[in-house]
């Protein structure tokens, strides 16, 4: 294995930039791939890190700086990510989460996929006395260890792994070992996160993947498919757009968003499919994650216009997005002993052309057990 | 016109140093003009941007780094700044607004000119259940591009502008662009800011130009002259001051704080004009602005000791400084549409002699319709 | 004197890297001193500053950009410091003291000795309407100046002070010039503090040295020896285990903590003297300092897990951890007036072997006058 250190607590290395491609390592792939580190400079992201993986047919980035979230992954004309109001990636240093009534993280949100945990994910409110904030610390915590790996055996699974530490005297010791990997010339990637407590007590956590898909994915006739049992609305818009949740309209000024509580069904082999593409069906991006890991799925639809934010979330979790004095009253939030750890993984795939998008649906469908139940009524608080 | 990035976001451009003069780019012009970026190092400033323009005549600093903020500006003795208890240009990372109930911008303040709003400005306090803080984020924002520009063709303006975004998912979208100008050998610089909506909600803001005087400029004796229609006092300390407005007292230690609100005249050009001048009217600033651009005009009063902070502000802005709560009943709160976008000049000149200074007076006077109605009773909440 | 500027704000100097030692500058000792400053890298600790001083035999990290506190010291085996579960020594920037409560300062709470201050320290809560934060800011402002000195003179005494400005327009103004120094091939090491008043209003302000021990010197069986007076408890959990202040149990997950509220003694010349020493009697610290300066001494047991945090505080201040607002009651807030200064010396040894500490014992013993008084009700608030 191929292995580099860019960002190291333990032996005090931060690079400022850093790079490896296909011309420095010889592999058995024809991809022409490469992958590289540098340093945002100006404005909010100052100093943000951003590290770059390009497979040769995926490019991923990945943002270390905000707690090893994504920015954006591309195939050509597809991307997974969205035209956030936010236009920088916003260094911590910047971000209170506390302010304005503990939703300062929406100051920083501008990523396709942003992590959400570890002590609490989800909405802003007291939980015995205490505030917690909109969607939790980890995504605003910059990366201890940051290291690169190239499989030197076929397939040659490229990995960047980063080590987020969410430790407090008198609080939390949970650290998460974050790991994007592709493998080159692949339209395929994989999340496989490990979160650990280290504490010796055991610890309530929640993890929340803040998966945000803006145009060219999403559009007015953009479908999700999933294999799911049930959907419950989050809130009254969700209930009155029930028997809607799976298209989308046009991105309309102040279209109130819907969130959309689904429970979803596992395959043989554990795992939940879902998929979303565009309205003419030749883009798309299906997912597939274990349900014993991430047995809940959020449904956000927020249809405004394209200034401010026209997006869906589509969030595999621990839970759902209420907060935790909420969840907790109905068992879904997950604790971890002393020294004990959870994994999470979750695999995407973009597809490129309508072939490639109807086999998807098709196999999408197939693994779909009987109907979907709509439940009318908002879930219960 | 010649040009150059110094900070860009857009180019990941943000050079620690820089600098041009009359000996790298040859003008018509004898002034022995520079400008010079640079960084500040240590305590609280470490990381801090400088952007200095000295135009033969004139020295002004910008700071980028604090919302385009200007630190000083000097003409030989003659100084627009002052000293303030906070002795460094405070790094915004060191800054959180909603401390102290919401007064956490006072722990950076210590320029000549620092700019308050954009989505509010005023006294801290509830909004609609929100809190504001005070004076607003504008002046924390680190700037996300910086361009300094210099004219070919007399009289050769040198341009020092800014970025600087005001950006929230859900909130507001609201973006400057700070001009600082000046002329090489000129005893007078200008400001030149736009202020644009980038959100497709109609969004309310405001500007308030919070430049601070002390001395040389502000002493027992300096005299305040403008073309004034009404003073309505904002306060009790300014109630009873009234009639003594337009003077000022010695430093004294814990002296209150008086603050005046104006209405200020225009001219048939649409400008009001204000002049600042010592005991001995051989120094002074004057400054004139459109008043259908900045309607209101705040004086303060803050005649403390000179460790505490002996200090006047002179603010045009589009209100009075309380919170916005207060401003919107009384339909001070401008709004601006989508894509909408509005200007704002003010054009600052330094006097510097008993001639100059007289002439300006006599000026001013000259200017001023009638009589300064003084309303005795503290301005309604 | 040989002397170094490392961070000025008035030179506008910065070094991320510098060293000296004996190679350098010949003195009249064998002791292999050295002196380094280098800056930490990655995760919360990026930009980090740490001035390390080697005398030969103690090596102490002191570190600058977290208000001059001491992050270790080591004598061989011996280890003034304890193993927090905040696993890095975060940076200022990330820290919000108002976070859940008041409490942020958790979050970043690790060294050996932080001190607590200045405008107020002790526990968090309102005062005067006003939030006051744990411990207080000076512990989360990076030093304005730092510089290294070494005496040409024997003894040859190696100092590193720091200037840290707690500064706010209409609020406190008040520097700490903190100073660590000791003498090449010593045992021992001296803190030499100077706190002045820069406004022109009388200020209250407070001082704690909040020092940490874990193992080694903490372990079942360790003991506290001091010239004491009197002991209150300062909570319930200190009043059930009054008896045995003086021994520490083993590390048990989720022990209560216990504090002390101790009035030292001193001897002729005004000392109070202190000693820790680990179960078998063969490592040990000692301290003293004077009583006018620092009149109240808080012990802090906290016997949780290893990975939880076993510590123990032991901490000289000029008052007890309340509140403000509770400890101006009792009249332990003490006042600057204008311009006004207050010094503050603490000296540490380190004792290697059951010889040395057992010579300590005796001598802390020797000046103990009479017998400990035990308060068995807990402190009034």
């Amino acid at each position: 294995m191929h292995f580099a250190i860019l960002t190291s607590v333990e032996h005090n290395i931060h690079l400022p930039e850093w790079s490896l491609s296909h011309r420095d390592l010889a592999l058995a792939t024809d991809a022409k791939w490469s992958i590289r580190k540098f340093r945002l400079m100006g404005g909010k992201q100052d100093g943000v890190d951003v590290v770059e993986i390009d497979n040769g047919q995926l490019v991923l980035s990945i943002v270390p700086t905000r707690g090893m979230a994504i920015h954006e992954v591309r195939r050509g004309a597809i991307r997974l990510g969205w035209d956030s109001p936010v236009k920088e990636l916003v260094h911590p240093k910047y971000i209170h989460l506390e302010d304005h009534g503990g939703i300062g993280w929406l100051e920083g949100f501008s990523e396709w996929m942003a992590r959400c945990g570890l002590e609490f994910s989800g909405h802003p409110g007291l939980d015995h006395g205490r505030l917690l904030t909109l969607h939790g610390k980890i995504g605003n915590i910059p990366a201890s260890e940051v290291v690169v790996s190239v499989d030197l055996q076929p397939p040659h699974r490229i990995r960047v792994r980063g080590k987020v530490a969410e430790r407090w005297f008198n609080g939390p010791q949970l650290e998460l070992w974050a790991e994007v990997s592709t493998v080159p010339g692949s339209a395929s990637f994989r999340l496989n996160d490990l979160v650990t407590n280290y504490s010796d007590r055991e610890q309530e956590f929640t993890v929340l993947y803040h998966a945000n898909f803006g145009p060219p994915l999403l559009e007015a006739g953009s479908r999700l498919h999933g294999t799911i049992q049930k959907i419950v609305p989050f809130d009254e818009a969700a209930a009155a757009g029930l028997e809607g949740w799976h298209t989308y309209g046009e991105p309309k000024v102040n279209a109130p968003e819907a969130v959309f509580c689904m429970y979803p069904t596992a395959d043989a082999a554990g795992k939940s499919h879902f998929l979303l593409h565009n309205a003419a069906g030749n883009m798309g991006v299906s997912f597939s994650f274990f349900k014993d890991q991430l047995p809940y799925f959020t449904q956000w639809k927020n249809e405004n216009s394209l200034n401010n934010g026209y997006v869906t979330g589509l969030e595999p979790g621990t839970g759902f997005p209420h907060n935790r004095s909420v969840e907790r009253k109905y068992d879904r939030v997950p604790k971890l002993g002393p020294g004990a750890n959870r994994n999470f993984t979750i695999t995407y795939r973009l597809h490129d052309g309508p072939e490639e998008v109807a086999a998807e649906v098709q196999r999408v469908a197939s693994l779909q057990k009987g109907k979907v139940e709509l439940v009318p009524s908002v879930i219960p608080k």
